[in-house]
């Protein structure tokens, strides 16, 4: 039994508190939003964000301080533009052994810092080395029905790594651990590219081969960029690499693929943003892993086509017709070198 | 302008023979079947396996030793089963140079031959380093119809296989090259065992996270067998691993995705191969793969959980709780292993 604080009460925060109460954990629940932590401590459910009974074991939070007070581990889960925030708020309060697992998918724009970089900038009594991020495929409302699911946690500490699969695993929610933070943070970022890139095909009216196609190439050149950044290759065939691709862009519910569909379907980025309302972090990523590719010299096709199409006005068509016909290659060659470079020594 | 047989008038050889009519070769489209040679020629259509009309270039032959007379190259596009015999017919037939290219997926029950293995048995005169594998994520459907589609073509003759490449690319058919025959043939036949497992998550009732979970474990596993029978690992990143495997799990049209459904859905073997009235490749893979196991000593656990439904009745509810609950580990250990082996010498 630990005492684990969950800071942000979104779908995805909900369901790892009822995966953290199930295995009989104290868990506190933080959010901002008074209304919303009363409505979780009086009715046991957070309608809003998921259809799903809150066990016992949860309780609200609306004081930071107090949730995070004598915590073993404190899991944070609230969107990228927020972390900066609440990293800062937190770093006065939790102790230097306590366990900081993050579960939060992004790239900040601008700084191209992962999440990981954030939380350690806004918290220096706190070690880089010590975060753990949480990722893979899942849908938060599987997780709460008990769906077998399953995760990574990263951490550059092993021993941090293994504390926080102890927290969240059991029979429905099985966890592996990693010490790969960079290549399980970049995969779940970077994966929202190609969610863009299939949702495009898609939108164009292509079939399943191109979006097969897209999909792995579009992990091949993600898998270049992380590795030539120093990320494991091998974590891009894992769960955070593949297998939430797969989850993302077979997703008519994926975000991304909703507004590469719109894309596809020749509507402009102004007014697709418009329509969905809202943040579509794909598009931000595909600005932020088009600066990387260019820093890295990483060839980076798939990018760089959905580039010009966001930022330079280039039709998709166009832009499928040119990946089409590029010079004839070898299929791996250049992920190849990398993989034989890191091997080697 | 090249002279091409392709053998085997099934809906991937005539979409394959549209391809490269497409490209101004002269396309010799064989098929053992007098009435259906008639109707190709007669009509331009092959009804009974793809909606689509054939061009000019194309000509059915029922005359094996027409059809391969003086050729550049040989496509041999039937199923497993007929390999052989296929192979032996066109021994005395095919010249030395002719290039001898397959698109055929699947491991011959009982000797564990690839289909390479096969042709080079049955054709002493042919070299087994020039043969050529044709393989990749492809419905004939959306290749007859001019849609994107990308297939990786390997040899361990790198010259054939770019021959290969020269004969068929083309603006909507983007062709890759690779050398690792053993690595594309695996993820094309070992793919149906991953399709089966997600037809039986689907027929249990999971989600898509417990779906995504099974083909990154299980692609794990095929790339850690593979590799230890010398595949490249990075095959499996590819489009005949990756690729193929995103197109067959997502596609419910898959005969292995329908018989793990009905399986799933409680029904025994023998009652679903009776209803389905046809080979599932799958089933027979999954057997094959779990004798290469336990010779190479690698371990399988989804591979061994789909034997054990198929061929030891087990309750697949048990298996998939018993994969949930394995020991806790590291996510990418063995293969981790493997590579390190590979590319340190």
């Amino acid at each position: 039994m630990a005492k684990v604080a969950v800071l942000g009460a979104g779908s995805w925060g909900t369901a790892l508190s009822i995966v953290l109460a199930d295995n009989k954990h104290e868990v506190r629940l933080w959010s901002h939003r008074p209304d919303q932590v009363q409505a979780i401590n009086e009715t046991s459910r957070n309608d809003r964000y998921l259809d799903a009974p809150i066990p016992d074991g949860v309780r609200a939070y609306e004081d930071m301080r107090e949730a995070v007070a004598d915590v073993d581990a404190i899991v944070i889960v609230v969107p990228t533009k927020a972390i900066r925030e609440v990293s800062r708020e937190l770093d006065g309060l939790a102790g230097p052994t306590t366990n900081i697992i993050h579960a939060s998918k992004g790239i900040e724009p601008g700084t191209l810092k992962r999440v990981s970089q954030m939380i350690s900038e806004e918290m220096p009594h706190y070690s880089y080395e010590d975060i753990v991020v949480l990722s893979g495929p899942s849908h938060a409302e599987e997780v709460a029905w008990r769906q077998p699911t399953t995760v990574t946690v990263a951490s550059l500490n092993e021993q941090k790594a293994k504390h926080a699969q102890d927290l969240f695993i059991n029979e429905s929610f099985r966890v592996y651990t990693s010490t790969d933070l960079l290549g399980i943070e970049f995969g779940g970022a970077l994966k929202n590219i190609i969610a863009l890139g299939a949702g495009i095909s898609d939108g164009l009216g292509y079939g399943d081969n191109a979006k097969a196609a897209l999909i792995t190439r579009g992990l091949a050149e993600i898998s270049r960029l992380g590795t030539s950044m120093g990320a494991n290759p091998l974590s891009f065939l894992g769960l955070s690499g593949v297998g939430d691709l797969i989850v993302t862009c077979t997703s008519t519910h994926s975000r991304n693929w909703r507004a590469g569909n719109l894309l596809g379907k020749g509507r402009s980025l102004e007014e697709v943003l418009n329509q969905m309302g809202m943040v579509v972090e794909g598009v931000r990523t595909v600005k932020a892993a088009h600066q990387f590719a260019l820093e890295q010299k990483v060839e980076m096709p798939i990018t760089s086509g959905l580039y010009q199409i966001l930022f330079e006005e280039k039709n998709p068509k166009e832009v499928v017709e040119q990946l089409m016909n590029r010079t004839k290659r070898e299929e791996m060659d250049d992920l190849a070198k990398l993989l034989t470079e890191r091997y080697s020594h």
